[in-house]
């Protein structure tokens, strides 16, 4: 096991009618908060009025920025800082997914930060102070509602960075798994394929003993795949959605990846698809993990045959390489039971593309050319643009 | 799932060396601190040396007290709590097991509570303020370095009384496995047998569906059992000291009883065995448990079954009832291969006592007389005698 410095401080309120707490808990930590969100969407399902009831009677002042979009924009980024910088806000609510929450963390590290905040994205820069955030979850996915991760999508330069640091840790989130039963059934499936992939990105590791988080990522992407498939079938199931709303907090809050060497490789493969192509996330990851795994299953043999025992349930293939097949096939299956795309050509992405995205994902990596993705196998753009034709 | 409120805010330093940065990482929290600590065995190993030089170095004053006892007695933490207020002390620095670390939170706690100390525990009052605790590890059991959880023991009352209040928690811990090499057979053997029950008491559960939880109590059980195997051949074994360790955290942080309603009765029957006649905990439960899962798992057969398959690999046996009585068999067969005890006997309880201690456990239990223990079978103090009498 590797030496590590972890917290997860964020605390998580969780259950039914748990957004009407929204008000009372915020109260001591601000007066006057910014209410951040997507589009019409928690208007329409009352959402909105059932926070903006319990923040009044909390005697919340707040203001509104709507608009977040998938890939969150850093132009309403900017725009949100100079808000809160104007208005004196003193905590902001993230009501939405991901794509929210990140965007209300960018705000918050930008209204203290003095230059341009594509700066600290940029360059991966650890801030030192976030105005508080707080969040309400409506899509279960991107674990940002715990995690020290923010991507934020700069639409000039076409370029979507995300990157960890303590500092984006929200200070409370609230999940309501009844929020989640309106969910389309592609955003369900979009969603479990990331949290799937929080999971993959850490145990995949070079690492050799790391038994106790190896069983904790098996575990969770056990219950993921067994409480996914349940919602696919019945999208107001609130148990399984309970398990899927906190196993997508649990595989991104980092606990799993303690003492291990995280890889992220796919993350940033897939992360040119939506840079470019404005794909979303989990489909991207649908159709970049099976073929990220064919091509550096080698490195590391006993790791992926111990997937393939003990998440994909593989048994009584002796030759390692046909059970880690099997697992791959297994995988892509219940991906495609999730009615996910599993080809670059279902995602509309032109071949002609590849190249430009695996120079853009290597150059992009560490803020300059050439710098290979993953661990467990070092991926220049070549290695790339050969995931990219193998997943064709 | 059930509603839950969860954070865990305490910072982990992991790895080895940790305890070095003691001195930068408190620097910022405080300028003079109370060095708590048991008896010689951390001047002998060099570890006190390490501590103070890095407090020094970091311009860091400290004073100290020593003479923590196993089962920390509530005399030394009322000296505690008079020693804070009279040096102006602004954190609290416990290098040792659970004991002291437990012991300095009573002393925390104590510093800002007007009465007298053990009325909060007595009363299992919620505080609202503690003295920053930090902790250096040198023994995994009781989970205290991350957990909300103290237990003292009044030793003129003879009572051992332990809850959990989120004021509880550490601000900071330090752990290095390194440290835990020259810990006695005797003693890895106690605290494996207390992690392992502080999974037990979460993963017995009557909520239904709680399939990403058990997953993760199931894992960390195989996790503990299968390092601590290691250990009793290997006690320098670096790799499985830090499986152990990190467990002992997890088992004990909340993570894993989340969603669910936890038991805590054998924790409760075995507290007698400890006010009563200070046996070590971890020894005492390996007693109690396997009686308690025999006069219990009916209330629960399938949570049993899934515990027999999936921890103790149980398989092929297709009556439950046998599946469940293999498991309790192998978990006892793996108690006495950690050479712990598994009847009263052994502890030399009398059997005179039982009446008497059976008695006190439901008295204490919620601080009235007749309060059962327990919520997967309410036992009441004509069960306990039954559950005493069936480990004698």
């Amino acid at each position: 096991m590797r030496n590590f410095d972890y917290s997860a401080p964020t605390r998580l309120i969780f259950g039914k009618g748990a957004e009407k707490k929204v008000g009372e808990t915020l109260a001591p930590l601000a007066k006057k908060i910014l209410l951040h969100y997507g589009g019409q969407s928690i208007k329409k399902s009352g959402l909105y009025d059932r926070v903006t009831q319990s923040l009044k009677d909390a005697g919340i002042a707040y203001i509104e920025l709507g608009g977040v979009q998938p890939n969150p924009r850093l132009s309403l980024v900017r725009e949100g800082i100079a808000l809160c910088r104007k208005e004196g806000v003193e905590l902001i609510l993230a009501v939405g997914g991901g794509s929210v929450i990140d965007s209300a963390k960018a705000i918050g590290v930008g209204v203290y930060w003095e230059g341009d905040i594509w700066e600290v994205y940029e360059n991966y820069i650890t801030a030192d102070k976030m105005l508080p955030v707080a969040t309400i979850l409506t899509i279960p996915a991107a674990g940002s509602e715990t995690s020290n991760g923010s991507v934020i999508t700069n639409e000039e330069k076409q370029m979507k960075i995300g990157f960890g640091a303590e500092v984006f840790r929200p200070v409370v989130s609230f999940m309501n798994p009844e929020l989640f039963f309106t969910i389309p059934k592609n955003q369900i499936a979009n969603g479990v394929s990331d949290m799937m992939s929080h999971v993959f990105e850490r145990y995949f590791t070079n690492e050799k003993r790391t038994d106790l988080t190896d069983a904790l990522c098996e575990g969770t992407l056990r219950a993921i795949m067994k409480n996914a498939a349940i919602l696919m079938e019945d999208p107001e199931n609130y148990d399984a959605w309970a398990e899927i709303g906190f196993a997508g907090s649990v595989a991104h809050v980092g606990l799993l990846g303690m003492g291990r060497e995280e890889d992220w490789a796919s993350h940033g493969i897939e992360h040119e698809l939506s840079a470019l192509y404005d794909v979303a996330h989990g489909a991207g990851l649908a159709v970049i993990t099976p073929s990220w795994m064919r091509y550096v299953c080698r490195e590391n043999i006993p790791m992926f045959q111990q997937f393939a025992e003990n998440v994909m349930g593989v048994q009584g293939l002796r030759d390692p390489e046909a059970a880690i097949e099997e697992a791959i096939q297994r995988l892509q299956a219940f991906y495609r039971r999730m009615a996910l795309p599993t080809t670059l050509t279902e995602l509309g992405i032109k071949p002609e593309d590849y190249e430009p995205m695996s120079k853009k994902a290597t150059a992009v990596a560490y803020g300059r050319p050439e710098a290979p993705l993953g661990m467990l196998k070092k991926l220049y753009w070549q290695d790339i643009l050969e995931i990219y034709k193998s997943a064709t």
